[in-house]
């Protein structure tokens, strides 16, 4: 069989009607060249601090990649097979090119999703692939993508560079102490590479080792972490050293949206049951809950932008977690409210004007339910991007077909990547920038909007929302 | 800069395909011109009876719109500066012309909300700006739109009858005297302003000033509302006066659906609690539920069709409520269930040919899931249209997307305003008729109707429908 | 008024857009011939196997069919008017013209409904009317029809042929002995009928009979159904038994998709308890909970294919569940969630390669949130189409918006009619196959998928993926 043609048509993810799909390419053509902002995600600041070449095509693709893994898993791969290193250390695929033909093999199983959007454009643009990936072509991509990885066009800077990025977050637990932020901030590259302050291993009761973070947390700050006064006079340390390095914001990665301002004996009796390892499932949300309000206040404070990603059922696979541990793509998302879990969080600090907290949802039904009403009321509140799953085209378009009537465009920021694929950001901002533009289009066509709005709108989607909105 | 000229193109919020929006443009002239019946809303029946002058712009378009200052609000502009009234009377801005601006200056943040919709038609139509407004036009505007309520041609009857209205209905409290219906029903003037009853401030036990509310009930109705056999006459007695002066409709806005059939025991202990202020959240809650039931009974006695309009947390954030009161643009969705909730009333009286309940919800999840196929099968029930939040063009394609397959047409009952805006009457109601088109003009181009069936659904859905569903 | 001609366009259900449509027409052509298998269903196999003529329209096309009398009965017409017969055996409308006239009359209530699309098709295409069903029409349809269904070319297995059914399946209780199936096999007829182990009644202690039915099922098979260890030997007796007759699935309705998975002493005191009839409605959750993982076991040792259709509340309507019994239209969907109420069954037997688990829903708010991501990762599941209420145009077109980023089209398994309206068969099919091409089309006009891949989707979404997951 003669592979077919791989070919990114110029007008993909514009609508069918060509009225409507002139519009977009118009508004298109002016935001496509603008720098990309990267906000939110989890590239590793190593990359670029040390910049060294990445390894192979299947470990630089494939093994990291819990969205592609995940869907060849689903159809019986395992997970060995493909190279997932296992938490026993038990042997696994080491041979890069069986893994790199599996994907091959399989790639029709992507087919509708936004991987294989993000892998055909890396393949097309980066790697200059005429031909779709499949089993003939399997071998001509890994040698070629690894024969190219070797060059200095393809190192992290070179590539960042190349992306037009114009900045870059990662995310670090407080425990870090960002060498390699503050190692590219010293270099001579030009490159803005920050980190973002996400406290979940020593928030989250629950989270693997949290008890001895908590110990670590008083050790790199010189607080006395055994008490609670001391243990926020820890955060109030490390988001001070987080700003220092040109840290903007903080990230909180919890099961729900709760949000809670107990009293003083309260939260410390809560405490004290958290950091002897005791807390119960209750008294863990509630700690998390009652810590959302702490943050707030910190970041009126100190000015750092609050992010709050909640509703992820992690590591459901009770058996993929023994073996493989962590964030192995079966992680599921849970229905999440917003109204009642943020009322005590917003009643203390919702209409303070130096609040900015930007919500996400993996529950698209709290999109036009909850989230746009609330973003449309509170002065404090943004409303993220389309995450995770709904990190697509129909994510993006449900997304502003539900919030933009009840929340406008300006509580909105703008668009996150959240990935550690690094080859695939400019993929999926060209996603992000093609759904926003052909949405515009629509209203310009139905004469919601005029066209000169849409080109203004177009910009603020892409590039000024989100500068305001992180304080970049 | 030069403001861009105000259009109001003939063939927005149709299609971008020229196929179904030719069919879309033929079915919106049947309907365009018929009467607006107005069945639900929160108009003043005062503006008809005194037919007084509006006062200025500010007055009339920006300080009673919760819309309009609620997405003003949520961008850090103060409600002082837009002259919202304080509940402690302190100052707030009394310069109408510098609120005008505010909004003026901001106008981009409504770009793809309904508010810009509403906005622009009444500029447009009713005032004849040909240019947007924006800060080089704020002043022209407020001048001109004040020049204009000052003639008789922007009285408040001037205009009913300029909107082409049929029929408008407010909503009043049971302790009304309905003066100025009656003085209207008895003066000279065609116009029909009728009330629907809306007991929710002697039904909900945790509105305010319910205890005293509940006595003056009694002392109104010549009842001993300290019983609950009293206080139900005391309905019945109001009821009765409110379908002597022309209402068909009763009203009920609760927090849930929730709705219940106590024994007589249980439900007198629970309205003593209420009437003495002790009723706990939950004893209000299952008091509203048996009172829904009690007015289904008496909605068949008296064939006053009932309304329910649940699943709002009313006052979410606690400063506005606590500075400027209800009403504030604070108030936002719950996820709201109906099958279980419902079930009490509905096997109570769900099949009695003499019962009309029309269900609406803020919970779009319920369209597809809950209320069509409770609608497609009790013939008690009918759903009313989007509401709120979803009273858009996008939440009226998806009412129509998840509703008719289940449901059908003509469990559906046309249009409700449900606005205090009068001005926005004739824009809301063009809204529902052009996208109510656009969706019958879908179904004809993809050959689920045919286009003398879509001609006859259009009138049905703007016209006839409402009429039937409110016995008007 | 003459009555309107009936015409099925080619072109039905396509997007309007010129060039999504002709791709959709395209893509069509390629499947619209293929052979139907109906994996899951509610026919009767005494049809096929005595091969009897059906009676005439009024007890084949609406009596039976809650879609169509549901809607009547939400408009007000009595059940006893359209001859469903009655619990109590009260008189109820013997003549079946009179019931055919009630539906004629009532015809246009069906618009926008899929059951308008279903009958439309029945009538043009099978006894080819060229006029739609309307009070003139209504005496020529129903004498035109009972003539046609008196001719051979309109028994059980002339139609089965014409309508190139290649296997269908129908569902029965594990105490049915499959007669007809049997001998079906058994005759020269080439048809292959086949039936779904379905344990409801001896699984769920809210079945009515359930005691009964237990008792019987142990003297069916030998066991000892007074033992929680003799009820398991006596479901494998019968899985046995089933699969020897060609069965590949088994179908399980509960009202929530809970599963657990209990030690030894709970099971077996809450068998205790439900055989004795003494369950408590939280008890028989339970129980149901723990016997989905029971039967997964089993499903891994047999082979069989577990469907689990969850989110009913069943004869909602308490009164006309009195009067007229079970599957009157009145079950309404409930909210159901799978992530954590699955994980006991998956925690166990997730990731066994031998289980096949098909998830349906009545709630589409699972889609996007849970089913796709939990599709999208374990091995053992997949995703059933739109179910129900849901089997329509815009659910198969929501379905497939909402499931195919995260699940990919190869973790679904085409489509099911789930009917006991044998006639609507094909037309069911027809219109799964027409969505499906033309959300095929709509990813290969905006360059999604190219032209290539589409048309082998077609395919496997219309034919290969059902014989794939159904072990056909």
């Amino acid at each position: 069989m003669t592979p077919r043609k791989l070919i990114l048509h110029p007008d993909r993810l514009f609508a069918p009607d060509e009225r409507q799909r002139s519009v977009a390419r118009g508004l298109y053509q002016k935001v496509q060249g603008l720098p990309i902002i990267s906000p939110h995600g989890h590239t590793d600041a190593a990359w670029f601090s040390e910049n060294t070449a990445f390894d192979n095509a299947a470990d630089l693709l494939i093994k990291p990649d819990h969205y592609v893994f995940r869907l060849l898993y689903s159809q019986g791969i395992a997970l060995e097979a493909l190279g997932v290193p296992r938490a026993d250390g038990a042997a696994v695929e080491q041979d890069g090119r069986k893994i790199w033909r599996l994907l091959a093999n399989n790639y029709h199983l992507f087919r509708g999703t936004p991987s294989r959007l993000w892998l055909d454009t890396v393949f097309a643009q980066l790697f200059e692939f005429e031909h779709v990936l499949c089993a003939e072509t399997a071998d001509d991509y890994y040698d070629s993508i690894n024969a190219a990885l070797a060059t200095d066009a393809f190192r992290p800077r070179a590539l960042y560079e190349r992306f037009n990025i114009e900045l870059i977050s990662t995310t670090e637990s407080p425990l870090s102490d960002l060498a390699h932020h503050r190692a590219i901030a010293d270099s001579n590259w030009q490159g803005r590479v920050i980190s973002a302050y996400r406290p979940d291993p020593v928030i989250d009761p629950e989270f693997e080792g949290f008890v001895d973070a908590v110990r670590d947390f008083g050790e790199l700050t010189l607080e006395d972490t055994s008490t609670f006064a001391g243990y926020l006079r820890a955060h109030r340390v490390r988001r001070a050293f987080f700003k220092s390095t040109g840290v903007t914001s903080t990230d909180h990665g919890h099961p729900t949206a709760r949000t809670a301002d107990l009293p003083a004996a309260e939260i410390e009796a809560l405490y004290a049951a958290a950091i002897s390892g005791t807390a119960s499932p209750e008294q863990a949300e509630l700690f998390r809950a009652h810590m959302l309000t702490e943050m707030a206040g910190m970041s009126i404070d100190d000015g750092l932008v609050m992010q709050l990603h909640p509703g992820s059922s992690r590591n459901h696979n009770a058996s993929v977690f023994k073996q493989f541990g962590r964030d192995k793509g079966a992680d599921i998302p849970l229905q999440t409210s917003y109204v009642e879990q943020l009322k005590p969080l917003l009643d203390k600090y919702g209409t303070h004007p130096d609040l900015t907290l930007i919500l996400f949802t993996l529950d698209e039904t709290a999109y036009s339910r909850e989230l746009a009403p609330l973003a449309g009321h509170y002065p404090c509140l943004r409303l993220g991007p389309p995450w995770w799953f709904h990190d697509s085209p129909e994510g993006m378009r449900r997304f502003r077909q539900h919030v933009t009537e009840s929340a406008g465009f300006y509580n909105t920021v703008g668009f996150n990547d959240d990935t550690r694929a690094f080859l695939s950001i400019p993929a999926r901002h060209d996603v992000a920038r093609r759904m926003d533009c052909n949405w515009l289009a629509e209203l310009v066509c139905d004469h919601r909007l005029d066209i000169e709005e849409a080109e203004e709108l177009a910009v603020e989607l892409t590039y000024n929302l989100v500068k305001k909105a992180y304080k970049l």
